[in-house]
């Protein structure tokens, strides 16, 4: 399987359904249509959606019943980091090589963007009208993103993250933000990709555990290449306490566990996760 | 019936739900559970909330299905209140005559405490494990609330009035603002309320016509309270178009509106809604 090819076939497919939505979404006026278009479409990875597309597609080819849920993840994905570059908080004029959401509409527009967009995300997952038995799981695998999103989630993450002690820092401080605020989204994912495929909960449970640990890799391989690019100077991360060799060894650890997750899961095609997870880990960007 | 005697009541019903859920969530530290409950526990009025409430118990009296509706109305409420008065939106001090959440907790906090409020709203909707028959009702009425207080509801308000224009201003630009920043709460707490206590298609549109126009004459008594106390100077109000007499000739007009909404339901018990119109009305804070 090529895994590259696969990620762009379901970005391409994600990112119709989204601008579909979008399209047809009646904005207050052009200002703040502008700007939260400006942050979704912004050439970002769409690694979050396409994750609980393709772990729905384990289970179910039909993919309409997930592109909801994997829009309503991009859209708190996006809106977090329209919420973290503002002045009072990372204070970021540049994201993916373009200025900002507030450098261009403005502080108090790129507010309201975000407050929009996270709203929206509960507007596209409360927005269908499901057949009986679809109900119960579809109101489930929202209940999900809403925690793995929340202050017991990536929103806690932040808060830990805010509230940091560089002098009494300890591995589990870290790993313990990183899995609010990183694995979280990436939980929620997968998770409720699972849940509206109509997966039991043998299966759930340890894509549970697949996505913690795929997350918390990731953002540990994210410390190694900001360090690389000196762009993590005067944050905390895991390079705050372990050289980069001890880094790549606990990113290789917690790969080899998402893996073990994966291969207890039965009579599914899970090669795409699994390139994935040797993908994220050797990434570069 | 004494209308306020029954407010007082069930807000204190409200309080206690709502205490009861704070007190057991688990916040990530104690910094963000202070900054979360020092707003929403400020001594607010608890209208939109009480309004849920006693427009469900219109048609069932077993109020339990319609508590987790009630808190997801008053946290939106709250942490639009937080955004709201943040440096670059309203830069306000006060509130309620107690200092606003980021002079305490900070910009950083308040942000995300604000965030944390709108995305617990849809933790707590969807949290519940409903019966099968309950299932679709939960899930339109979640969607109501989620519409009417996002980028087409009150954040679409809050858009429209940062971009006015008192220049070409018109009655219906103000109007428009007023129904989507405060009508849309109300319409969502008083339409979620009639759906989970599974009331018809009809009902549910009158309750709503309803709504709007009791949203639109409390903003414009609002306007006119904020007048007496100089609280308005420099914000586009009804007051920006109209002499004091016209405004109250609408708010008279719009509570009239209200209450042949309310008079066109039949075979229910509409004495509350009716007396909070005139309470409403004729408030002097």
């Amino acid at each position: 399987m090529n895994i590259d090819l696969e990620l762009e076939e379901t970005r391409e497919i994600f990112d119709k359904a989204l601008r579909d939505y979008i399209d047809k979404y009646e904005f207050v006026n052009e200002k703040i249509k502008n700007s939260v278009e400006y942050s979704l479409f912004t050439g970002g990875k769409r690694l979050r959606p396409v994750v609980s597309i393709k772990t729905y597609e384990m289970y179910s080819k039909d993919i309409s019943k997930v592109l909801a849920f994997s829009m309503a993840i991009e859209m708190i994905h996006t809106y977090s980091l329209i919420h973290d570059d503002l002045p009072s908080m990372d204070n970021d004029d540049y994201r993916r090589g373009k200025l900002t959401n507030h450098k261009v509409f403005g502080e108090d527009m790129a507010i309201l963007a975000g407050d929009g967009l996270l709203n929206l995300a509960f507007e596209v997952l409360l927005g269908d009208d499901l057949a009986n038995e679809a109900c119960h799981n579809h109101l489930r695998a929202a209940g999900e993103i809403a925690r793995y999103s929340g202050l017991k989630g990536m929103i806690g993450g932040q808060v830990l993250d805010l509230n940091m002690d560089s002098k009494t820092l300890t591995e589990g401080d870290v790993l313990n933000m990183y899995r609010l605020k990183t694995s979280g989204l990436f939980t929620g994912a997968v998770v409720a990709g699972a849940i509206v495929a109509g997966a039991d909960n043998r299966d759930i449970e340890l894509l549970r555990s697949f996505a913690l640990s795929l997350g918390m890799a990731y953002q540990i391989q994210d410390d190694l290449l900001d360090r690389e690019e000196d762009k993590e100077i005067g944050k905390i991360t895991y390079l705050s306490l372990f050289t980069k060799e001890e880094a790549k060894k606990k990113v290789d650890q917690l790969s080899e566990e998402a893996i073990s997750k994966l291969r207890n899961l039965k009579d599914l095609d899970t090669s795409f996760l699994e390139a994935l997870v040797y993908k994220l880990v050797n990434r570069r960007v």
